[in-house]
């Protein structure tokens, strides 16, 4: 029986995410185990055919593969302390939101109880898990990874290894994560700019794709300006966002917005400016954003 | 010959812009005139078969559709200035980047003149113009619109005509365009964090081209939400934004970068979850970006 050729997987935190990651594990037919503090969200999981573990040191001990999705590293550590014990030899892979420090303390901890590590991050929603095309991104001990990689891809196709750090999971969702709120909150600004003409928010939706589309195609062009540190060949601008300033204030006023959030935006392209990167690329507020280095 | 049945057309500002329009117009076999401030950049459009006028009434006399690209509307005026006694019964078409009120002034001189007026943005980048999916749209005089829709396909295949206000354009354009600076500052931030780890920003293209994707897949919700007025079944919570800050920022002391201009965008999270939002949507914040009517 095909069902149990598949390794046996124990997902611990059963939020959205979490309770869609064990669900992806139970539809692929691997033999799942689940914990949560609250019981009862296992019970949806449990109807599917999930096995729902008494206590968190019996969920790990279940089986040679453990994924939990807690809310922190904080949060993870807190649960899984009493299965401190049986976590040894076992392959321990965290998927929460936390910072390279905290993924760093984590792998400490983990591997001083014997566990062998992997950090991770799912690149979307809950209803993604298991699609073809989702992205999630590993790193730590690539040894877990290689021998769970058909396990793991079931989560999503588009899985990778950034490498053996186990904070470089953490550092990516940091470095791509950055863009949501500062572009969610200009686009909700939007929404209210059109919402005061009396349009309907959703009419902003199909431009703002093809927006994102644009900015996706340009993306390649800024990196490799970054990368080599040459910003002299600019398609956009500094002075170019420089001259849109007034446009930003402008808006404001047009629908009776809060637009103070761009000051710090503006300032930055005015430090490049200062900094003589007027007729240079954009990309070169990445220059700006870099603090001197501390006198040693 | 089909290259005379297509309708003539004057181009006014070769910039890389306008002369890509200029370009794809020739290509396209209409007859195009040219006209730019500095002539030498008419050079390479003649040697492609366009014709410099040399002066702009000469320019604005030798067709019916006359299409504008230059800095801003004031710019556009000055320029046009000697040729306004030959605008009458003229299509003028304006592309460039402008407030919603400086595209109803620039109507009303327009229209004072006797030209059948058209305001329109371009949604992507210069080498784009003439793609099957390149987005323009455009608002104010239908008729000419409808007229020269044709024509203006040729410029992009995604052509759209917004409304018959003269400024919805412009509306679009700062709604749709205000994610830009916010999401480009938040990819060089992370492309300094990545490399602060000695790591290449290329690295970070592929993920937060996936990021965007992403986020794009989840507008029509948060759309929705905002036209509905109700965020009471978040995808997104704004205490889970609110969870996030200390990340924002932990990744400023990872990499010793200025971060600083993430302090507003936390800020209106706090006044969301003061006015009561916490556990609402995060699209809630447009609520937040709308100022109090004044008093009476």
């Amino acid at each position: 029986m095909t069902e149990y050729s598949r390794t046996p997987v124990t997902v611990i935190g059963l939020g959205s995410m979490g309770s869609a990651l064990a669900e992806t594990f139970v539809a692929a037919g691997h033999p799942t185990t689940v914990w949560n503090r609250t019981a009862a969200k296992a019970a949806p999981l449990v109807e599917r055919g999930a096995r729902h573990a008494a206590t968190v040191d019996e969920a790990v001990a279940a089986g040679p593969l453990v994924v939990t999705c807690l809310m922190t590293y904080d949060d993870t550590r807190e649960v899984l302390a009493p299965a401190a014990s049986v976590l040894k030899d076992r392959a321990l892979i965290t998927l929460n939101s936390g910072s390279p420090a905290g993924a760093r303390d984590m792998a400490d901890w983990a591997i001083g109880h014997g566990a062998r590590f992997l950090d991770g991050a799912i690149k979307n929603v809950p209803s993604a898990v298991g699609a073809a095309d989702t992205l999630l991104y590993y790193a730590g001990d690539r040894g877990v990874f290689d021998e769970h990689r058909e396990t793991l891809t079931t989560l999503g196709g588009d899985t990778v290894h950034l490498g053996d750090e186990p904070d470089l999971a953490a550092l990516y969702e940091m470095a791509v994560g950055g863009t949501l709120l500062p572009a969610l909150v200009g686009f909700f600004q939007g929404a209210a700019l059109v919402q005061a003409r009396g349009l309907p928010a959703s009419t902003l939706v199909r431009f703002t794709v093809k927006w994102f589309e644009m900015i996706n195609s340009v993306l390649p062009v800024f990196a490799s300006e970054i990368d080599s540190g040459d910003y002299s060949e600019p398609a956009s601008s500094v002075n170019a966002f420089v001259a849109g300033i007034p446009y930003d204030e402008e808006l404001g006023r047009e629908a009776n917005l809060d637009v103070s959030w761009h000051a710090p935006l503006h300032e930055l392209l005015r430090k490049a400016v200062a900094a003589g990167y007027g007729e240079h690329s954009v990309s070169a507020l990445t220059e700006v954003l870099r603090k001197p280095e501390p006198a040693a």
